[in-house]
């Protein structure tokens, strides 16, 4: 593993995205990818980048498009088009949209249509809880999960994101509907460990905890068998029927290459009706609860979400953030062209 | 079981409850018990009269108060109190008032804090989606659940509705964040039945299937192990901020009486931004697809939440609501007076 400062993975990401897009977009964007690496996220940051390249290489993300386009609106809930432009570029794009409508009524929604991939959910939730919104966002994807019943490809991990403002830092939740990360079921199967919790059947259709039999079958299934795949379908009505965009059945399953997600992002204004001094007290109390709560044995007691995040990103300024060997090289070998 | 009409278990009901509640209120009331059960959500219907009722003689739930108060509002967020009045029956006016503002601005949010307990979440979105809108509403409860790395109470179960309307009937996803209902689990226990997936910590602090160990350590989980408590907490910390109402941790562990509770009631009016009949045929297609997906052996395939509500609360119509004979014995005691 190597630590690269934020300043130099932001240089080279930039200086390979200049042939994609023009340089303040370029920067942008290595500005997202490299802040969701500094803030620990690292499925969802620096390791994205040669994926997003060639999603832009095969035109499955649109790289001459970089900002939404505004559909139709109706006082604090709007529709946007992306066009299957550049995901997280124009996510940003809408966050702010219903940060500014939120403001002026209370709460607001943006929903999205025909975005590329957003990277991190909780990126988006994040920037409304800093402005000191609270954040509601979520996303639908392709069919990559099997819903609780069948043992067909037919719902997403929909990720979703809720955030709260707190002086102290942002609290986030940043999760798809599965239980493990794709990437973390793999690195699981390889070293041998089992689950803590079934997330799949096996190649005879049976519930397992072992991650090299849900590797073998591909069939993974929501979080909590029945009460994720619920979630995971609302989730998916709710994003296609806002944005009249692409349900999941519309994105299809992950060979078909995921294009064209419906999003999202719903912004309240707490401090229009509550006072944000006792509401962050108020905070604080539930997060110190939480904090001194006895940890059991062999995990490390329980944390509210998000609360370790400002100490990770401080560590990685610090001490550079970690990426793979591998990785790097393909940053760097892009930067050269 | 017995199975009573509709109208019977409303009259029934309504005789009781006018010890209580001033007429118009008591037939409402028993409309809800009657109503929940009638839609096949037989946990948080006429099986919970005799506890409201005896909620009311402690003084729990204050009789007295059947509407909330308008606190504090700023376009389309408003801050409302119950204080700790007639739960379902506030519940229904600030939906219904969520709604109004929904029609105004495009979405909207009531907060509302001290309310008690208010049944059923999916009446409230179900509500809103049978008015051709989009709901998300949430409670916190009482800390009934030890969250993920450790072994005390320490956060709610939360239950949570997401509701899409619907021509052919409103689809209503409605859980609470814990796997399985604490009664379900009683009866799982019962009948020496494994869960299908680990929930709580046994005495010795392993996480595990069997119902009987949960019961005996009384340490149930969020589903999902650390993401239903992250979404447990989240939860929580969104409904108390919102409306400067008690957190999970304020109204405190089960024993302690659940009292005053903060509840969410989001509402999107998308007929104003897309055409009502597109999205409905959008749905239509996801909800035929998931029906036509071929069931794995001894589940029966997969449904989208709340589709088969209709067909339950017709079923019920026709040959009575099932309820026990303990159950109507109470109930036909209460109005006896």
């Amino acid at each position: 593993m190597l630590h690269v400062t934020y300043d130099e993975a932001v240089a080279a990401m930039t200086a390979g995205l200049l042939r994609y897009l023009p340089e303040d977009k370029a920067r942008r964007f290595a500005e997202i990818f490299a802040g969701n690496s500094l803030d620990g996220v690292y499925s969802h940051g620096m390791n994205r980048y040669p994926r997003y390249l060639s999603d832009m290489d095969k035109g499955l993300c649109d790289r001459t498009v970089t900002q939404a386009e505004r559909v139709s609106g109706f006082g604090a809930l709007e529709v946007w088009d992306a066009h299957f432009g550049v995901g997280p570029l124009i996510a940003e794009q809408v966050t702010c949209r219903a940060i500014d409508l939120a403001r002026e009524h209370g709460i607001a929604c943006v929903a999205l249509r025909n975005n590329s991939h957003w990277l991190r959910a909780g990126r988006y939730g994040l920037m409304m809880a800093d402005a000191g919104m609270m954040g509601i966002c979520f996303t639908n994807t392709c069919m990559n999960l099997v819903a609780y019943g069948t043992t067909e490809p037919s719902t997403g991990n929909n990720p979703i994101t809720l955030a709260v403002p707190r002086r102290a830092g942002s609290l986030v939740m940043d999760m798809a509907v599965s239980q493990y990360a794709f990437g973390k079921l793999e690195i699981m199967a390889q070293e041998g460990k089992m689950l803590d919790t079934p997330c799949g059947y096996d190649t005879e259709g049976n519930l397992t905890c072992d991650p090299r039999e849900i590797n073998r079958s591909k069939l993974m299934m929501p979080m909590a068998l029945w009460k994720g795949s619920a979630l995971s379908i609302m989730l998916d009505l709710m994003a296609a029927s806002l944005s009249l965009g692409r349900t999941s059945l519309d994105i299809g399953r992950p060979g078909d290459g995921e294009k064209g997600m419906s999003q999202v992002f719903i912004c309240l204004n707490p401090a229009a009706v509550v006072d944000a001094g006792e509401m962050d007290a108020q905070i604080e109390r539930t997060v110190a609860f939480l904090s001194a709560l006895p940890p059991k044995d062999g995990v490390h007691g329980v944390h509210a979400p998000g609360e370790n995040l400002a100490a990770t990103r401080q560590r990685n300024l610090r001490e550079g953030i970690p990426v793979t060997e591998e990785t790097w090289q393909k940053i760097t070998d892009a930067a050269k062209g």
